[in-house]
């Protein structure tokens, strides 16, 4: 029990169980680095991290390696689609064997559920979960509670809605642990088929319209094709229910902000004009995801 | 306008446009490069490009990157064949995402055709264009142009024929426009159904006779698969009308050169003895292009 | 001639011909790389190495990679399922195309056999070996020659088996030519349909009770589907006659090791519960390519 306590200290796995401060600590490494002064530092000068991303993502891994490289880490990049994985090479032999290479420290994605922490305690150099099947992608929590917390200042008491697919959401997850963990409210709003049973006993099930009125709109990108025909009949339908369109925005309060994990659908979930318009923070949550991972990777190695 | 004009300094979108005086002075500073004593430079540091290719080329990439690490710029590579790009997100928003996350320049390489001014306009990091559809590669251009000027010392007066499928290429197009803004004379050899109508007024087609008496034959890679079967039943079929042979390679001027854009298709458009002969200056070309986009990715974030 | 034998001292296209002198001498410069206080040196800075695997593999690239970056060295990767290898482009053009952009040096992988002494005649920059067919694989080899000297002080006398598809084994074969180089002695264990007729005059093929007494008992990775359905009904049926199983792990002498090349396949060749087990050096062996590598790659541009 200590050692995977000493070991959930030094890999992120996931926001849940993190207390307020550790949150708190890490935004505040980011707020530091998001003014640093020059864009690369040599904090991290002579480390290895590998970046293992056996499900793709272009953003998240760009994302990760701008962090690293401005900190002054060696970046190595594995992608699965164009690795040995095909030839059925297990996840844990490869993060492993990249162990054996000597990396400092692994940032890893991918689609099976439950796997990592299994693999976190086996693998003695500290793992950075970018994503693990529906279960949690921390750093994303992390960089909208420090978007969230840039705009309003404080998120205890903040009310933010999470809407869309919630039962595929592992980005509505790590956001419900981690803004609960610092005070905020949580509610979502999403059809039947969208729901997770499991997260009822956390999050109230809300109505758009109440969903709306929250101080922070969250969308989640919505994938019909994991669904079955019968939900929705096509894209505008789904938009109809549950697509934040410019109708629904003008029912924003004037304070409130929308806010997306990207890649956005538009004019599904979100309408087109809405993703830069003035209350949007799409590509501002992108911006923040560099000093929020320069924190995390930086704690990961110290 | 003023707006696009500004625009149209920072970012390389084409050659067309472009003034004899910038392009010489390209041409000069890649030639500073080209003699640079030693291979990494400081010019850059802390500075971040993007290499995002969401058309696939070995060659322009490793080129680009090459010139970029030369530079001492930290590089981020991106190929849409490994990316979220497949999950239906757009070049725009990818191009977004990266200038979200503090990257100083992009270089993008891409399918469609004229999605890149409009992308230019709205993205504020320099954009550098690595091939966009059949419409400009302004990097090959000036690396083509470079080449015959350290060949024959001078371009205006310069007789340079274009051999190929010209309807479908970018590089015939942007070698025009550079060919014509310092002087030289272009002409264009092809097949009725390989021609470009568009450009029909800019300059001539002329037989294969006479192509190869020009000061420089530049041959375009064929891709028969895009044509109708009618056209040419065979690569051989190709080869005879419009391929420089070893016979028709007899027929040019001493001292005359080849260049070809590569990757060549060897016994189709060009014979294979003849690609690396005494007059090619095909692998020469490739070995120009790394100074040439120093100066141009330079340019971009001076 | 004499030309060529310049090249093979620049170039490692295999062990074979190796002598034992320079052997030793790769292996006590990975001893010195291994010690080696610091990640990063700066042996290399200003060199640009570009690992061209037209055949993929995560274990591989990565190695040569940490060793390219610990010795300083600038690094292009370039993979061929993301590559206009796919448009036709030849190996030939590639690597000569990257020689024309001023690499220093080349670590090149390939399914096609025999292709690279021909290619390694015609361009000027030593080529590492990475893999090429079922030919050679040398430094995986030399790492093997590291690990069970580290493990013995001596290689000359040490019996080796090596066991499983000899036939499309390059790693069988590097292995062969290197020990007995250094006056190891190899013996082989394969069923009829995984030998390889032209290794018999170089080394005997025993029986798998015999081989498990060896010093070193190496096993390979086995496909299956690479042979004919009627070799083996089911992989179950391979571990039965050729794999390592617990059982006859039980009846290895107490100081031999088990090796692997990897990446294993877990309960076919070599039981699950023995990959990590006291004896067994396989994530060892990984661990020992950074360094083996290092020596290799600054042999060759030295």
């Amino acid at each position: 029990m200590t050692q995977l306590h000493v070991a959930s200290e030094k890999h992120l796995l996931g926001t849940k169980g993190m207390s307020a401060q550790e949150i708190t600590s890490i935004l505040d490494r980011a707020a530091y680095w998001e003014q640093y002064p020059v864009k690369l530092s040599n904090h991290l000068q002579g480390r290895f991290v590998a970046n293992m991303f056996f499900e793709n993502s272009t953003r998240t891994r760009f994302s990760f390696e701008v962090a690293e490289k401005r900190l002054g880490a060696e970046v190595l990049n594995f992608a699965a689609a164009v690795s040995s994985v095909q030839k059925g090479e297990s996840i844990y032999d490869t993060v492993k064997t990249l162990e054996s290479m000597g990396i400092d420290a692994g940032v890893i994605r991918m689609k099976p559920n439950g796997l990592l922490p299994e693999l976190a305690e086996k693998i003695k150099v500290p793992l950075i979960n970018a994503g693990d099947g529906n279960n949690e992608h921390p750093t994303q929590a992390l960089l909208d509670l420090y978007t969230m917390r840039k705009q309003f200042g404080e998120l205890r008491g903040l009310n933010v809605s999470i809407i869309g697919d919630i039962k595929h959401s592992r980005v509505a997850r790590s956001n419900l642990w981690a803004l609960q963990a610092v005070g905020a409210r949580v509610s979502f709003c999403a059809p039947a088929g969208m729901q997770a049973p499991e997260l009822a006993a956390h999050a109230p099930y809300i109505s758009m319209d109440e969903a709306v009125k929250a101080d922070v709109v969250m969308m989640l990108r919505v994938q019909l094709e994991r669904h079955e025909e019968s939900m929705f009949k096509s894209p505008e339908e789904y938009r109809e229910a549950y697509g934040l369109t410019v109708k629904r925005e003008a029912a924003m309060a004037p304070h409130a902000i929308i806010m997306h994990p990207a890649p956005v659908n538009r004019d599904v979930e979100i309408d087109d004009v809405l993703v830069e318009c003035g209350r949007s923070k799409i590509f501002e949550q992108m911006s923040h995801g560099v000093p929020i991972r320069m924190a995390v990777i930086e704690r990961a190695l110290s």
